[in-house]
């Protein structure tokens, strides 16, 4: 049964708990935009595509209430988190409707339908490049939870699956917040897709031993120039799968790639709260007054990816300017 | 307060309950060889010198017992745990004396003497590599608590501080068991010197961005041609330094050398329970049907090694096998 991270329906936003996930699947519904942002913020929904769509129904839900204003409901959902740039995307393409007095919710709707298709051509389109390969790395969460259904480095991975490749998924558990451990095995146990968690820390063992033969994963912003933010960590396994010859392919819908960036240098990483890494189930895991730094993303320079595997195939980084402008005029 | 992680008074073995920090400072007090395997396999005492000084007071407990043989004594100690060299060391020490019908506790006393002073040697000679840097990371819990007294990693950050240097140190967190956030970030937090727990996601993130002017870390095994076991994640981040070119120090006293071993192809590494990695402090993170897979440690490739820092001074991977015949010459 596929996952869906969020729906919409008579003016209530649905969407899954990612935080008590694995154990509780419980469904939060929201009827206000202020609702909305606390779900972003909170990381009760995440996952740059997800969180896109999630800030359209937002806008939607907005709408609704006659004293707010497409500004003031953009800058609200716009302040809850910075670095994917789905955010913003999603944020505006409704807003234009709601100003231009079109209708938000078919908007927010259309929105939705569009990264859906797009997750699914993303899974076709990376397909082949993942039919020979017996062991595929990933990090984070980038499967249906972070984009609504399909996902974007999970989408081939499932598609490949579906020809008949006998792959197997090492899941970085993905420190502070564990999305690997708690939402990515998730989805792959569901589907039955042979998989084992892993320690962040063991990426590099396996990538050197040759029992890793390809990376994937998504993204929150990409660059013009090919460099990309994703969640913290995925800088040291590209970095380690270049040392070792391994490809590392970068999975995304148009709306992550911000061609006006001309490089990462750029990307605003978000530093979220210490007690993510201070704190683990509630529990104080360090010393009482040992303090921490938490930058939720690292920027991977484009040197270090082999391929993006957009909706229109598989990209250099040295194309993505020139394909980001195709997926305008297409 | 300097830190002692075990010592020996009137037939027990004293020794801080590593599982227990940084919440409760628990001391176990252990009588029989049997106790002293066992704490070394649930790793309630850990940290290569520090099981190796275990083991040799464990040899001293059976050699109470007039039924306890040497060879048998050393195989309980020997099968604990394979990776870390000191422990065949320390074994092997007492065993030599207690065989020649010597004295063991002397045995064992002169040996922990001599990992304590080679530690504090090892403080002298790496402080000067460090007395510029502003900002040092260091993985897993090379501290006091993994050698008795000063730490191999830790040891020049000590000396350096005490000379003068304004050193910040990134502790990474070093999942699965935490012995960063817990034990480094304890020790680091107990003298006062300024730190920051991260994911170990994240130091790829401080490496790039030019926040991290020199690494060093302990080892496990080092073998003649340099490659070095160490805790897992270890390679990662050597790696990344060098692709930054940020310094990779490792500190290590002589019963971590190998020099019998030509590289580290052949270097055992233990694959410990996948609990350790499926649960976070008593409670399941990862779904109930996900596997993991949990290597304790990882083989790093001398030649991302900056220089290792002996109880000789500091010694290029190359000159590693000829230190090592020099040490046992002196």
């Amino acid at each position: 049964m596929a996952v869906r991270a969020l729906w919409f329906r008579r003016g209530v936003l649905y969407l899954i708990d990612q935080r008590e996930l694995p154990g509780r699947t419980v469904v939060r519904r929201l009827r206000r935009v202020e609702e909305v942002a606390e779900a972003i913020r909170t990381m009760t929904v995440r996952g740059a595509p997800a969180i896109g769509v999630a800030a359209a129904y937002g806008m939607v839900l907005a709408a609704k209430e006659a004293q707010k204003s497409p500004y003031r409901a953009a800058e609200l959902l716009r302040k809850t988190r910075p670095t994917a740039n789905d955010l913003f995307v999603g944020i505006e393409t409704v807003r234009r409707v709601w100003e231009a007095g079109g209708d938000p919710l078919a908007a927010a709707d259309a929105y939705r339908a569009k990264i859906v298709e797009e997750c699914h051509r993303i899974g076709v389109a990376g397909a082949p490049l993942l039919m020979k390969c017996r062991h595929v790395l990933t990090h984070c969460n980038a499967g249906a939870l972070a984009t609504v259904e399909w996902g974007t480095a999970l989408a081939p991975i499932r598609v490949a699956r579906d020809l008949g490749a006998n792959l197997f998924v090492w899941v970085d558990e993905t420190r502070p917040l564990l999305q690997g451990a708690r939402l990515t095995a998730w989805e792959l146990d569901r589907e039955k897709i042979p998989h084992a968690v892993i320690a962040d820390n063991a990426a590099g063992h396996y990538l050197a031993s040759g029992q890793v033969d390809a990376v994937v994963v998504g993204a929150d912003r990409i660059a013009a120039n090919g460099d990309f933010a994703n969640k913290i960590g995925t800088y040291e396994k590209a970095v380690v799968a270049r040392e070792n010859g391994v490809p590392f392919y970068v999975a995304a819908p148009w709306s992550t790639f911000d061609a006006r960036r001309a490089s990462g240098a750029s990307i605003p990483v978000e530093e979220r709260a210490p007690d993510e890494v201070l704190e683990l189930a509630g529990k104080r895991i360090a010393p009482l007054h040992s303090p921490a730094k938490n930058p939720a993303f690292d920027v991977t320079p484009a040197k270090y990816v082999t391929a993006f595997i957009t909706p229109a195939g598989v990209v250099k980084p040295s194309g993505v300017a020139a394909a980001v402008k195709r997926s305008r005029a297409g």
